[in-house]
């Protein structure tokens, strides 16, 4: 195996993709919302790519198989919509150098399909539970900025602030060199937990400026929230009942 | 010396062996797998490897000798019950890298000895002592399923789910792509101590998958599974000692 | 991306300029100068070095673009006062060898443009607030201290004593080998803020050094430190409040 | 800079020369035992290692100013004792490879001079004060235990035990494999506090062995030994004069 291996499964013709990148980060917002389109767009699998700089081990699979952690290229056709390829993985690098040799990698994939741009997807975590869902952008060239706006993509002078970290980033800024426009939209999310909230918030987002509301149904990833609502109402109700004594204990603290 | 090492020891033919691999890992279990079945096979060592991916040091042996760390294999034929290759060692990789290249080299040298098929052993750590003695499968080929299943393997839908960290599973996941069947065998074990009692139960599935029952005694391993089993029993005396101090703190510590 | 990129933007020819490298470090204090040297003499960007050894992530600017980290040189011409080179950037390499191939390559810059000396700006953290401001100095030909204590700067036996981590040190230890004379002034700060007073005592010195003074108003870093005194002052009145309890509680850790 | 990168001061000739190295690690007590030598014989510097392996920073000398971290090798001549190269330095490898690859270099220059055995010196770290200076061995050829035996170095089946790390373990394993004869010589030491009394104890073995004692006065090590025991009968009065107190908080603490 080389350092990097792409396997091409598959040739495909496709028309100036627009390329969306979800990979695990925070919340695994990203990846909730690449998988939810693999799913409801049934894309078709074409590219694997393995790599050293993925961690030294297999998944189990639900079968008993394992597999190695790689990441995948999906390509979805469509006439009317505009072309799909959307990139989604088990892992991003575990070492520094892996995540610009992979980011990389993707692009010279992106290239080759001569993709016109570049949707990056991932959570930004605050720390505590998310009053109102909320996306947040950044772009590699300035233009997009108004384009994002409308579809309610937020721009903050102060935030996502400091630096947006792995594939999500490095797209947008390796990205920049080969003059390949890119967003990366990130949802805000607590941080502590998967959240398909974010998810949902980033995925109508995408299916605003991809023009993809009429063939992505959103209610499984609605479900899943459901689900996680229920999770953090139950933590919740477990927290309350420990508030009386915690209270002390932090003012034990401050003291 | 090379980035990886191999010293071939010794040239056999074999008429396509089984692999069995036992590195260090959780409860030592498959390590000790590995070095009772080359004891009481009597394996004749035909390779060893050295790697700058090993850790910086040398192992002092008893008689004041020292040696590199390094993974051995060892050899054993029979034209009743078939060939075996065995994989023992003082370490695992302690890069991430290394652990990819290292398996890449071990799976080199089973396809220059046309290997049949690879098992993998090891121990799956639950933290907590192991009321049943359990062996937990996975396989790089679906097929292999039912066949484990009937010498006793344990598939579960939830374990080991996760992962299978370092060679153990790197074997089964880059074997697949050369297309060598292999099985993983996981030792339910408590994970803080040397488990010969795990490793008893490891090898015991596997003298039947391999039908080595007749040539291999397990009286050593049972020696020491009762040596550790008085350890633990002095350890749960001690800790029973204690206990309502214990559950004092405890409530001291919740409070 | 090669593993370090020299983007060249603008060919300057300069006249045995004098290389001032800025780079984050302790206090941030080499940055603020290189910084506000850059901003006052309105120097030119000519070249950008991009690299993986740098962080895998990129940083959101005001306006919602994104940038690469990266290291940036700047010119600046002058026939009366002499010509600089100015090193700036984001971040230092996180790799161990990294910081000697960045070095190395800065060196290779240097030498392209004849570079007279090169100066290395950083912090020196003392634990504790910097009563007077202090400018300690190290350098890789032994002839240069005089010089050096003639602008004020301070040599003590024991002090920077140890050693000077990332670029600012290296650039002397491999410049030597080149034979290019380096000086690093380290100011004395508290190692817990950005230091724009310690970054002003360490700008005295450089413009002395060379006859700047004239052309470099320190304004700015005046009132930047200013207002650091007053988040200073603030922080020291939260803890005075503090300390009648916090004295007890040192009494309970002590005793 | 190569990745290693060995400077030649100058080129000596020598007879089958011994190579005793003494690199920095526990308690310092090889490096102190080199440094002593070099010292007290007057040795000649005639080889410099850099790389970038070692830490990323310059040491500051008394004179202000820097060097980078090396590794020295001194040569002595002696008709009458024999040759001797003399190993001593800055730093170990701060990465895993660089340690082999480092170790790979010394021997490649031991083998230029046709090195007839090789010492490296070391501290056994007991984790606290040593009553009896013990110098425990371990050897890379069996026939050279009764050799050690017959100039007081211990042999021990338990210790060392478990491993040497870094260049006084690697210098015996990959010397074996070069046929070098090679000795470790680990002298007992807290692991605390610099050791000069049991460099005098590793020393006094060594002088034994290369039948240097006419040529190498101790005094020096043993004034600094007489420091060091100052320094710990302090240390051991400011424990003592707590140990009231001490006690008590041990009870709560055992409680």
């Amino acid at each position: 195996m080389e350092e990097i291996e792409v396997h091409e499964l598959k040739k495909v013709e496709l028309n100036k993709p627009v390329m969306v990148e979800g990979l695990p980060g925070v919340g695994n917002v990203g990846k909730l919302v690449a998988e939810h389109m693999i799913q409801e767009l049934n894309a078709e699998k074409i590219v694997e790519i393995y790599s050293r700089h993925f961690p030294p081990q297999v998944l189990v699979n639900g079968d008993g198989t394992v597999r190695l952690c790689k990441i995948e290229i999906y390509a979805w056709k469509s006439k009317e919509l505009g072309d799909l390829l959307i990139v989604n993985g088990d892992q991003q690098s575990v070492t520094n150098e892996g995540h610009y040799l992979i980011s990389e990698r993707l692009l010279d994939i992106a290239q080759q399909h001569d993709v016109s741009r570049i949707y990056t997807l991932g959570g930004y975590g605050i720390g505590q539970l998310v009053e109102k869902q909320t996306v947040l952008g950044s772009v590699n060239e300035v233009g997009l900025v108004d384009e994002m706006k409308g579809y309610g993509v937020e721009f903050r002078d102060e935030e996502p602030g400091g630096s947006i970290v792995g594939a999500s980033g490095l797209l947008l800024g390796l990205g920049k060199m080969r003059g390949i426009p890119a967003v990366c939209l990130l949802g805000l999310t607590s941080g502590y937990l998967v959240d398909p909230k974010s998810a949902q918030a980033v995925l109508k987002i995408l299916c605003r400026a991809l023009n993809l509301k009429s063939v992505i149904d959103m209610q499984d990833l609605k479900d899943r929230a459901e689900e996680m609502e229920k999770v953090i109402e139950r933590l919740k109700e477990m927290e309350e009942a420990q508030v009386p004594r915690r209270r002390e204990e932090e003012l034990g603290y401050i003291r």
